[in-house]
């Protein structure tokens, strides 16, 4: 890859768990974040991984991520929880929300918290698949900065907002993570970087008509010109573009509404607070039937359609978490390729934190 | 509108529970089936209206809708249940599941029924709407036939399969209920009818390219041939396609895999058995705060997105459900529009039953 380098996983890893505990997270705490980061490198996910450790560099230092802030449970039931993150870092706001949803299964057959003022958490499909690993469905989703047109509008009024689903299965878990715009932001970056027009749908300008200049589009949407990203199914309601908006919104019901917090469009403009919202939530599949024999049914449901007949010049149909999977094999005890520029910013983030260089 | 009749709401009511008791439902179980179907034509979505009477007759006198089917509880907690609707019909098996989800919410905080062994329904929105009406949240999902298919295939092996979700709100509720392909088989057979090619990103022929020829994607549909309609986000990766196939085979997941039925590229082969699985969802989302709060939170958010910026030339933004509940109240003491085909069908099933032509 041009502009690339690969680097040990280990390395990379020690090398995040430094920089994290250089802002004051504990030894435990700086693991668990780089655990998560790390997470989306191996399946693939570059704009989620080490990437964003400069984000997370600039939010923690302006006091946006507070480290020492200590989640609080403010309402619960025995299926059921309201958190109040205060601040925390998403990451381990999210483990705590998630790992409680566990909890609640496990006890009371299904497990169901919301969150507010947390930060951002890296992948929604590293805490679903947290439920998985517990042998439970799990589901997470998050609000984000409003970067999202509705139907027909021209301002962005919903985060890329992504759901995720994970259950068991052989010989890999399902596991399901996406945004529901068409596109993630870190699409637009890649096609300004390249300068390419961006395809005809994934995009509008100020006036909330479709737009392919992504140099365009990306500016708007810093300088909130108007614009953004369209829902899955595209700008208008031809390709189901209503579809994807509802999809945004209900993901802002389960963790804004729900919880008290804010709602994407208000997300990152009250200074000093992100006022993210996160929704978990893990259920026993046993009780529905045998936990074998459903876990048997889904595994050979994805195998017929892994087998299904391919289009033709395609060699595979995938099912959701085998490209991952597969990529996570190959990666997790060798190397993991990192962006010159991403580099570049470690450097810095290093010689600003005095963390040791190890690469 | 060429082609259609203006019925009285009210008798086309009385005609549809006439043409129900003729096959020995109850005069109860007549109304309840006519008030999910009629709801649909209020609503404005025609293709899952009284159009589709002339699709139950068939069934029904087929034996695959079994007229005098009790639908079993086969395991229960206080949250959940999964039900065996031994063929019955699919508007009275589904209210029992929808009843069931909302009592165990109402005394549990949550309540999730899985159910196989079902039929059509009519359309999802009705069913999360029991819930919200009775001031809960509320979700339902449905499989159905192959008809949709997985990125990179040629093969239908994942049904429409809708999503639906509602949640109380002023003035009228959130109501989101979608198909999780880019638009249902109606959509193309209205375009086969005109004679219009159909948009790029909607259909696959045979060899799983992009076709827009909608009587070859339909005539391939129905001769499983290959092909078939794409999942929301198109053919392909490019649009989020992938998307909307996961969301799909999510439906097959809480819809069959839970109730351990058939998925969707099994529904409609044995002989004499459809075969249909849904999904029922209710949440008290007062275990997560006072209900007045949330309701207001969610209401004033819709407000927002109601107000937020139009697109040139577009006079509105619109949140899910607000376009129904506009149409509805608009015919529910008025008139309905009636295709032309669908009047001559009812005349025909008017025959057939010895039902009195009332219009």
């Amino acid at each position: 890859m041009t502009g690339y380098r690969q680097l040990d996983t280990a390395k990379a890893r020690r090398f995040c768990e430094d920089v994290f505990q250089s802002y004051g997270f504990s030894d435990d705490e700086s693991a668990k974040i780089t655990d998560a980061l790390i997470r989306a490198d191996l399946y693939g996910i570059e704009s989620h991984g080490v990437q964003r450790l400069i984000r997370y560099h600039n939010e923690i230092t302006a006091g946006l991520v507070d480290v020492k802030a200590c989640p609080q449970i403010e309402r619960e039931t025995a299926i059921s929880a309201v958190i109040d993150a205060h601040k925390a870092m998403g990451q381990l706001a999210a483990l705590r929300g998630m790992n409680l949803a566990i909890q609640k299964a496990q006890t009371s057959g299904c497990g169901m918290v919301a969150m507010r003022n947390s930060n951002h958490f890296g992948i929604a499909g590293y805490y679903s698949g947290m439920a998985a690993e517990a042998d439970l469905l799990g589901i997470c989703m998050t609000n984000s900065e409003a970067i999202s047109v509705p139907t027909f509008g021209r301002e962005a009024m919903i985060g890329t907002n992504p759901i995720a689903l994970a259950m068991p299965a052989e010989p890999f878990n399902f596991s399901f993570d996406a945004a529901t715009t068409v596109v993630p932001r870190g699409k637009l970056e890649v096609y300004k970087k390249n300068g390419n027009p961006l395809p005809e749908q994934w995009a509008l300008d100020s006036g909330g008509h479709p737009c392919s200049d992504a140099a365009e589009i990306l500016h708007n949407i810093i300088h909130k010109l108007g614009g953004g990203i369209a829902p899955l199914g595209g700008a208008g309601e031809i390709n189901g573009g209503h579809k994807g908006y509802g999809l945004g919104l209900i993901v802002d019901i389960f963790s804004a509404i729900l919880s008290g917090g804010l709602t994407s469009n208000h997300i990152n403009i009250t200074p000093g607070l992100n006022g993210i919202c996160h929704w978990f939530m893990a259920v026993d599949y046993g009780i529905f039937g045998g936990k074998k024999e459903i876990k048997a049914g889904l595994s050979a449901f994805l195998q017929e359609l892994r087998e299904s007949k391919k289009a033709e010049g395609q060699p595979r149909v995938y099912t959701h978490g085998e490209k991952e999977a597969e990529l996570m094999a190959a990666r997790i005890n060798g190397q993991i390729p990192i962006n010159e520029k991403t580099l570049t910013e470690m450097r810095e983030i290093a010689a600003k934190q005095e963390v040791r260089w190890i690469f």
